[in-house]
């Protein structure tokens, strides 16, 4: 199945890290015969082309989507909603659509507020990939290669656009895993977005202490890899922490109490208590370490 | 000066990662005679012996530290004053004695207790590496290799017994930084104890919920390397945070301030509060990625 994935167009709109690195891993695997990256701004665009991520380009969506028979919204997800109402009139009949978001309720939810409905042809998804780096510079064949991508289909959607995106994904050496939308916000809510906010936080909490420079120059590699997300695009991730507020505000708002209870058991000086959690953590920690193993590189950020 | 290091009889006590590594890369650079290893588990020393990183073992420790030069305390930070007024009696005269705790105050106010005063020949140290591992089989020589050692002697400590232990470490490959035990465990609270403290809090948090295992499926690489720390020794940490609770309680205090502050900023839609605060912290990381870069490596911990 995965053998007869080919693409004659593919549409990149939001050519940097993730939409880049799709389009280099397609066109490594001679997967595609043309692809037309999209962005607001020349200069990326310009340096995407000359680094051959892309053929060509376009400024304007609505021309960039022309004749594609795959078109892939790399944007913030922000951005997504009004770009698809850009383009909509613009596809071919029989042109798939997807994302890369981050997020995926809110997404679908904006579309649906922007054309009154979502197209069956869409199918939303996440590539749970990436680095602290963007940018098309950042971008690389291989960074989904036995990384999940998780799409997020509706109920009505086409179940041949559904094959097409999951076999395009599989030509980029991904893992293809599929639920609700609603889950899907859940488990990242968790998984990703309340660590993005915990590094961002303690870094930011730091940085605010007067003796920071030093403090920071004696942290060790433990910290250093604690707070590398705190290195990614803030943009980026204001963009998915509002669209996923929903979904990450319980889930954040209940280690915000459990940490307060630990903060109490060691103002208590309640060690029982404290070791029982930092046990229970472990057990899952190291648990997990080896399924996680499988589908995340050290490095790889989502 | 390094050159001129030797030491004829080195007693560890305590032969883990920290003290089986100082003794493997000691041995390794010629700078030892003799190693003599001690803890409360025979079992453990027979396989430090068989590793090769101990000569020999005592279970006692007033009988392991006779005729020793140098003798370094590797125990949690919890039994090191216990474990000190059971060899005071039976060290040499010229004996330097040291320790590798990760909180000093608590190291040596047990200390000062437990003797009636600090010897001027013991030096508080803390050197900022290890892994999430530990057990003499996961020492390895080159564990201090350009990482940090930091001393916190106090006023009347021996001026040649702190050089003693300075140029130990150098010949284990280490950097030596002098600083107060009060200094030292305020700067370790905000970047190791801290840290700690939040992953085994988010792994807890995440194991509680129901979906737990799905969750820890789709987490990728970011996650993973957020909450490695969480692999740690729950009992070694729990002695830590207790060690070192008056650092702690305060920079915890201020940083769960700050995160509901940030959590009110998500939940009142406030996007450029959240942004301000991710881009000066990505500012910080991306400043200090460097620096740090220098003293630790990824996978390093302390």
């Amino acid at each position: 199945m995965n053998d007869d994935f080919h693409c004659n167009r593919l549409c990149i709109i939001g050519v940097g890290l993730i939409g880049g690195s799709l389009a280099r891993a397609l066109r490594a695997a001679g997967k595609v015969d043309e692809v037309v990256g999209c962005s607001r701004n020349e200069i990326h665009l310009t340096r995407a082309q000359s680094l051959g991520v892309i053929d060509r380009f376009m400024l304007d969506p609505a021309r960039a989507v022309e004749g594609a028979d795959i078109v892939v919204l790399a944007t913030p997800v922000s951005r997504t909603a009004e770009i698809y109402q850009a383009i909509a009139p613009h596809l071919l009949d029989d042109a798939v659509v997807s994302d890369v978001g981050s997020t995926k309720g809110s997404v679908i939810a904006g579309i649906r507020q922007a054309l009154d409905h979502v197209p069956v042809r869409f199918v939303p998804a996440h590539p749970i990939a990436g680095t602290e780096k963007s940018g098309v510079e950042a971008s690389f064949s291989e960074l989904f290669i036995e990384r999940r991508v998780i799409l997020t289909p509706l109920d009505d959607t086409d179940p041949l656009a559904i094959e097409r995106v999951a076999n395009m994904w599989k030509a980029a050496g991904a893992v293809i895993t599929r639920m609700t939308a609603e889950h899907h916000d859940e488990v990242l809510a968790a998984t990703s977005h309340l660590p993005h906010l915990l590094a961002y936080g303690l870094v930011d909490t730091l940085a605010t202490m007067e003796e920071r420079r030093e403090i920071f120059s004696y942290a060790a590699g433990g910290f250093r890899d604690f707070t590398r997300i705190a290195s990614s695009s803030p943009d980026m991730w204001a963009d998915i922490v509002f669209a996923n507020r929903d979904a990450l505000l319980p889930v954040m708002g209940r280690f915000l109490e459990d940490m307060d209870l630990l903060r109490k058991a060691v103002e208590q000086g309640d060690r029982q208590r404290v070791i029982d959690i930092f046990s229970r953590a472990k057990s899952e920690r190291d648990r997990f370490a080896a399924l996680v193993g499988r589908f995340a590189k050290p490095g790889d950020l989502e």
